[in-house]
């Protein structure tokens, strides 16, 4: 049954026909409305919210933590969260211009794929018709080449009857009996910490799954310098290295075609994201420049291997292709979110923050886009952090002080059992508006505190430290110590500094930037006020930001899916100018400046 | 030293450079002259005459053969033996249209490839240069795509040096530090008896060494059909004669490389022809179908391999290329017929003869181009035939009955071992014009030879047969028998027959055939006046005669060269219909017919 919508916007009407069942947003979208839905349409944000009128549906419980009686009852309620059951009026009063970088993340990528699944018949030939058998498959599925194993299942092919042919380009590169069965891709993310493989239907570019899983070259070391020593220092260090990737990819393959029901050959393209050291450590190529200066790469550029080559078991006749990254430190991972917000497209001046075990920093004009590495650190990962953790059920994931006591929440609601980064930063944040920290960072003598805040400041093996939780079993008390703001003092220096060097380097001040995206799986779940109020971002920009999740992974999706995102990559590419923080002298100055609060 | 030529020509007179010791056919041919040179430029055929003014050089024995006192007098000369030694005038009689042929025969040919050689510097990088390795690479050769292998060696190149690059279009598909060495490619014709490789200089076009010997397949059959039906009778038939193949190919490749002091990894391409059947061998496809009706290949098109998925020893990144086939009968050796003759762009109507085994038979117009093949026996190929023998030393290659005696020839001069094809023929056609063989075949009764005739009839193991030789050792003795004569009026009665179902075809006269081209290894040596004789060819068409030697092997090396032979290959074979004989009615009238001399 279809309803109609009428949508109001700035005194103009439009109609559309929808659904029952259609989710509002999506539709709002795809209709170029431009609407603000930061967390990605997931009931997150609150920030999609729009004005109904009409036999409106009754609110659910999300929609409650972010509308109050006054605006349930004028009709608000959060386009993400709303299915069409009715005909209605849709009063749109958001402005904004993001609708490039919602669009990329939210609404199906466009599906523009060099590899096509045909189902022809396959004719008997006789002696009116002679031609051969490749040729009757050519014909009907217009290609013009074959490989050897293809060309030697033609013997076998059942004639008269139906088959399958799945192509790249004018390529066979597969002929199938089931003709009933799908064909896929992978669109992988490979983190320094973590990994995630995203299963898609080829056929209709739907994402079915998603599986992912830390990085298990962690073994070697936290950070991309300690596992490039590793390859140095241990005999075929970077064999096993890269067998260690590799393996874990497999099973992770292996994971998804059992999950899914389908057979690891139905496979044909991976694409894969990643910093550079780890785009190397996977094809087992030497990283040992990128260590020392001047942090020469061997490749930066889009790699195309076979399934061969790299060892991962999806098709043999299947491609595995990494996207193109820009240096030593702005890996493919960087290509991906730029590709992510469709960079190139924006008009002013944006940012783009990729928060990971590094910090890489984008800015972006209508002419250049510079970008670099700040080495964060892996603070915000959970890692140095005497009660890091991962984002993990019971980690520690929102933290607030409000009326004199502490609130937190925990990941699944679970008992806490350590803190992650976007608690951390809570937490410093918090700490230091209501003075338990100076400015300096420093955690402030017993008697600065206020009588509601004494009980607060303890010691945690023999360092000043702030106690978090009020557990019974005083053994699995979580604090946050003296070393642990440090750590965090150091990551977000780093990163503040580096979006001085660049804003520096293009003649804008901050108070310039229109937008600011954060990318990473920590980026999409700090609070950006937060953020800001700690200056890792300057604050004029906190209602600027735009938390983009995993914009690596969706960079990765949308190469797999579009055969002209490697064209957009390299225009992107073509216009980045890296800036090497590390021999910038300007760098040093105002990272230790950043480092205060 | 340079000499001026002026070549007159219709009144015409055209000046030219050229250097001490070029050769004059190949000094006019390269100015688009139009010479006769049926024997490649070998000094055989004699067609080649053309006449000189000046201070002209000796005449030398070749020449002498062909020139008599007459002609040497007035400064006729082999233009194909004349290397040029002074200022001259050169006096060109002959008219004909023949240029494309022979052009593509003799001149050099057009060095077109799709890889090339690049010698670049690969500077080092510092801080004020951090492009990676492989864009460094990539920018200096032009290039975008690496394989894997290739990406790997960058890690050990030598920087601040220089290096070789081979490409392939715009991928690199080998890195060498052997500056100086060459890269080389391979151009192969596969027939069921006999195989060739030539070693071609891919920097010049150049053919450096040919390797030639039997088909090693042989063992499993002398025909197509009896080397399916092994495949067929035998376990792993197909696996056996394919490794057959390839392993003698691989040892021929090892000769060449020994030989020319070079390595296998320096060869990068490798073109091959042959007939439909041994290139489905060649592959280990299945021929099956070939062999019944409706006989239908596999494959007739161009296919493209990697070294790997063929088992050929070439640089791994390399490639092996079938030329395309017309069909089950008319395989890629005739493509590489016709590439060698040019044949779209002749005038007029053109027949080509590819006589082996079989005798694969192409009619073409402007408009049209049709094919056949007649199932002429292996008897031209020395097989059958009760002295048969291929066109080894000591094999009779020329036959004359004059002054009542006979007279031959064998090649290299050696003692008389069997008959090869172009004796036999020569046999026949002789045997026949001094009536000893009647038109039915017969040979004819005692009583109606006259008296120096008598001798040569013998019987040789209760058949009529006449004697060639007259050794003392009897022993040895060489006769040809009735069956023999019977062999061949089966294989040139198939050959004649083809041709009239081509010509009623496309509703010509055989007087209307402007060229006929005859090509194979055989063809080159036969006689062609004997040829028309005997009625293989009508007799017409005798001094329309053009021998093409091995025009498949030219096909190939046409290939291996030009990435345009692709194209016009495909251009060809969409003109060219193929006709299916063993279901032709007119076709067996036409052969009983045709079977008398």
């Amino acid at each position: 049954m279809s309803h109609l919508i009428r949508v109001h916007q700035d005194n103009k009407i439009k109609e559309i026909e929808c659904n029952k069942g259609d989710n509002l947003l999506k539709v709002l979208l795809k209709n170029n409305y431009e609407i603000n839905a930061y967390c990605g349409g997931e009931g997150i944000c609150g920030k999609c919210k729009i004005k109904l009128k009409g036999e409106i549906n009754k609110p659910n419980k999300s929609e409650l933590e972010f509308l109050d009686d006054k605006e349930l009852k004028e009709g608000f309620r959060l386009s993400c969260l709303y299915n069409i059951k009715s005909n209605l009026d849709v009063i749109l009063t958001q402005k904004d211009d993001i609708t490039v970088m919602t669009k990329s993340i939210i609404t199906e990528m466009d599906l523009n794929l060099d590899l096509k699944k045909e189902n022809i018949y396959l004719k008997k030939a006789d002696l009116r018709d002679q031609r051969d058998y490749l040729q009757r498959i050519y014909n009907k599925s217009d290609t013009d080449q074959i490989d050897y194993s293809n060309l030697k299942k033609i013997e076998n092919l059942k004639k008269d009857s139906e088959i399958s042919v799945i192509k790249k380009k004018n390529k066979i590169i597969d002929i199938r009996t089931d003709l009933d069965k799908g064909y896929y891709g992978l669109a992988v993310d490979i983190g320094t910490t973590t990994i995630v493989i995203y299963l898609l239907d080829l056929e209709t570019g739907q994402e079915l799954d998603t599986y992912s899983f830390y990085n298990p070259q962690k073994k070697f070391g936290a950070d991309v310098i300690s596992r490039i020593n590793y390859t140095i220092n241990n005999k075929d260090g970077l064999k096993k290295i890269k067998k260690t990737i590799v393996d874990k990819l497999n099973k992770g393959i292996d994971h998804l075609v059992e999950n899914n029901n389908i057979k690891y050959q139905d496979i044909y393209k991976m694409s894969v994201v990643g910093n550079t050291v780890m785009l190397h450590l996977l094809l087992g190529i030497d990283a040992l420049n990128i260590a020392k200066a001047p942090y020469v790469p061997i490749f930066t550029e889009e790699i195309n291997l076979s399934p061969k080559e790299t060892e991962i078991k999806i098709n043999k006749n299947g491609l595995v292709q990494l996207l193109p990254s820009i240096s030593g430190y702005v890996g493919a991972d960087i290509t991906g979110d730029m590709l992510a917000v469709n960079i190139n497209k924006l008009n002013g001046i944006n940012l783009l923050i990729d928060i990971g075990t590094n910090g890489e920093i984008v800015l972006s004009s209508n002419k250049k886009i510079l970008s670099c590495s700040a080495a964060a650190g892996p603070a915000f990962e959970g890692a140095n952090i005497t009660f890091g953790t991962a984002g993990i059920s019971g980690a520690i994931s929102k933290f607030l002080i409000k009326d004199n006591k502490i609130q937190f929440k925990t990941i699944n609601d679970k008992e806490p059992i350590g803190i992650c980064g976007s608690g951390l930063l809570d937490m410093i944040a918090e700490f230091y508006k209501y003075n338990f920290i100076e400015s300096s960072g420093r955690i402030v003598s017993k008697e600065k505190l206020k009588d509601w805040q004494k009980p607060f400041l303890k010691e945690y093996k023999g360092q000043k430290a702030l106690k978090i939780t009020n557990l019974k079993n005083y053994d699995k008390q979580i604090f946050l110590t003296q070393k642990d703001i440090r750590e965090v003092q150091l990551a977000k220096g780093a990163i503040a500094a580096g979006i001085e060097i660049l804003l520096k380097e293009l003649n804008y001040k901050d108070t310039d930037i229109n937008r600011v995206f954060i990318a990473g799986g920590f980026g999409n779940y700090i609070n950006p006020d937060n953020a800001c109020f700690i200056k890792m971002i300057p604050n004029c920009l906190k209602d600027k930001i735009i938390q983009i999740g995993n914009g690596a992974g969706t960079g990765a999706k949308i190469y797999l899916l579009n055969k002209n995102a490697k064209r957009e990559a390299e225009n992107i590419i073509k216009k980045v100018k890296y800036i090497e923080l590390s021999i910038n002298k300007e760098f040093q100055t105002e990272y230790i400046k950043k480092m205060s609060f």
